[in-house]
């Protein structure tokens, strides 16, 4: 049975053009980017020539670009620099939202400890930050406004633009965890006044293990890594020389297909959609309009994500219940929370996130599936009994 | 022109057997380790497995192993952990040394700032720490002490059974940086009292940007990059299976390897030290038994470092001044300093560290070219005519 894979918010295939750009740097070109000899140097060039085409593909200089192990490792590092910068000029307070990943979530908890002051603003039912409302939560203390480009459970995606011009106008700097959104929507970090964003190469079709810090000119990133003078002392280690040129290439070639391949596959997503809401007693998570083209989030009613999951495995079709960053634990989905889905209807959540070799036939595939998985669950679950029989209330 | 790659302590080829056991994981088993259906569940098989293999090359259990992006960031988090243990119990203490790498010595600085008193050991001339001086430092305020397991420039090895029972002893955490010794030397953490240990996968022809921090069971190590619930809470992010794979075939091919490479690389090391003495003026850097297989480590006098490399890398031979992760830096190297080589003679020093397929032609072709470029050098040398002519004294 051919397998479906629906979970590319999770990671997405490593496109074979990066593989093959890759190659040579596990290969012959193994040098060093930091030694002086020929066969150094020439890792060191590949190393910034990736750095300029990334820059390229979100509107930044290179100059902008920091190379870190991933999405998690850049938004640490962001929280850590924006602070130290706060704390330094005596502003202690930080604006985020209650939906953020937990690599920002995290750091913002242990700065709480530290003494700053967190607002995580609400995102409404439809999973989207009102910006009137953030604006009335900036103050002269607020050194940091961060706030997720794309959700990446449920997929909306928020007024950047909007976001990035209220920041500029309160001299508030300004962070987006863009990890869902790079080669995937079109990014302008210039005309969006981004200050700072952070990027993982594999859910763009790059290698695990690689991501990049965006930081505007004038922003000197504290270094999360201490160490060598590697990346210009804003963090140490021997530099991923294949998985930054690996996940160059595969950023070029994701952000040059962006446009037609989004066509293709929102008019998937949308079908998936339509599908899915055939079934009684569901309810699509997050705004329809202002979503990724790849996202699919749903809730039903009286069943069991972990199960739906595994019943859907036997089917051939990859998918998630929300983060995969969180999987194994037992509570529920903070952003589903964030969305004002109660805890019993947040458990019985389905995150299909598209890639573009999709095809409409596998799209009717899921949704047959889908259905016949909720059905069987919902046929020997207690909870969909009580709903039946009134005994409890319908919620979806 | 067949080049001489001599610069195995900046890194090393990535071995093929590596290569091919990560490139499946680069292809079909993309999977993200954290997915329930079978696509991530292989992949989360794969790292287990590949974290099994770790453990057991160095003497530790596979609960004991902390996937890390290199050896950089497994220093950071072990002083991290250490600095909040310490604190918790009112010690603020830290004992290491005066030639870590700048992955220690950067961390160390950053926590005096926050109240910790570090006392950094002399080295002597030999390049290797008194264990008696250590015990005398240990007070009962001492929190961790931290000796790197081999020097990353002039190769000398620590007595650290002997530092790790100490430590023992006094009931003091003990942290060894040992980027330059795993795949290289025999390693127990059990035997060896190492409470916690930092390694870097290119070091022992592994791929860049994978490392891995041991720590022994009791010792919760903190975050340094906080999100998700990967390695069990101890390290966010999606992993990078394929090099953490990778990682796994290297060491252990390089530790079955090890015994008899080390024969054969040490007669050549010893070789090339032979053939280097010959050369007027100049002196081995640290000491001549314990020190790495590989490491062949110089000053000459009268002579500038920088030059030298650049005319043996005409010559076909890929060597260093000393650390690749400093490169770029006009300050003297901080190691060789700290064994009391003068500025002027530290500033004229050569690291050649060897590969095991280095031959004993390709020792004398070394000892010849680097005869004649120290000649040619000297030959223009205003220093090295002031040494001559008698205004100005020898020191080597």
């Amino acid at each position: 049975m051919k397998r479906i894979y629906a979970d590319n918010a999770a990671t997405t295939p490593l496109s074979p053009t990066a593989l093959e750009a890759m190659l040579p740097y596990f290969r012959e070109q193994f040098g060093n980017p930091s030694s002086f000899y020929r066969e150094g140097q020439l890792a060191k060039s590949a190393m910034e020539e990736a750095r300029i085409k990334i820059a390229s593909c979100i509107g930044a200089d290179y100059k902008q670009i920091t190379f870190t192990s991933g999405g998690s490792e850049a938004d640490n590092q962001a929280h850590i620099t924006a602070a130290a910068l706060g704390r330094s000029q005596g502003q202690m307070h930080i604006i985020s939202t209650a939906f953020e990943h937990h690599a920002i979530l995290h750091p913002l908890k242990a700065l709480e400890k530290e003494g700053f002051r967190v607002t995580l603003l609400d995102v409404h039912e439809n999973g989207i930050v009102d910006v009137a409302e953030l604006e009335e939560a900036i103050g002269e203390d607020t050194c940091l406004v961060s706030v997720m480009f794309a959700n990446n459970e449920i997929g909306t995606i928020q007024p950047i633009a909007e976001i990035g011009a209220v920041c500029r106008k309160h001299g508030v700097l300004f962070h987006t965890d863009a990890v869902q959104a790079v080669g995937h929507l079109e990014i302008d970090v210039e005309r969006m006044c981004i200050d700072m964003l952070s990027a993982s190469a594999h859910k763009f079709h790059g290698p695990k293990g690689s991501g990049f810090l965006y930081a505007r000119k004038g922003i000197r990133l504290r270094p999360l890594i201490a160490g060598g003078a590697q990346e210009k002392s804003k963090r140490a280690g021997t530099e991923n020389v294949a998985g930054i040129v690996g996940m160059a290439a595969a950023l070029t070639e994701s952000n040059a297909r962006m446009c037609e391949q989004n066509k293709h596959i929102a008019a998937c997503r949308d079908a998936l959609i339509a599908g899915l809401e055939t079934i009684e007693h569901c309810a699509l998570n997050g705004d329809r309009e202002q979503r990724l083209p790849s996202n699919v989030s749903f809730c039903f009613e009286g069943i069991e994500g972990e199960s739906l999951l595994l019943l859907l495995d036997d089917k051939g079709i990859c998918a998630s219940s929300g983060s995969a960053c969180t999987s194994g634990s037992l509570d529920p989905s903070h952003v589903l929370m964030a969305i004002g889905r109660v805890h019993d209807v947040a458990h019985g959540s389905l995150r299909l996130t598209l890639g573009e070799d999709i095809t409409k036939e596998e799209v009717d595939y899921i949704v047959q599936a889908v259905k016949e998985v909720v059905e069987r669950l919902r046929s020997f679950s207690p909870v969909w009994r009580d709903l039946c029989t009134g005994k409890a209330k319908h919620l979806l």
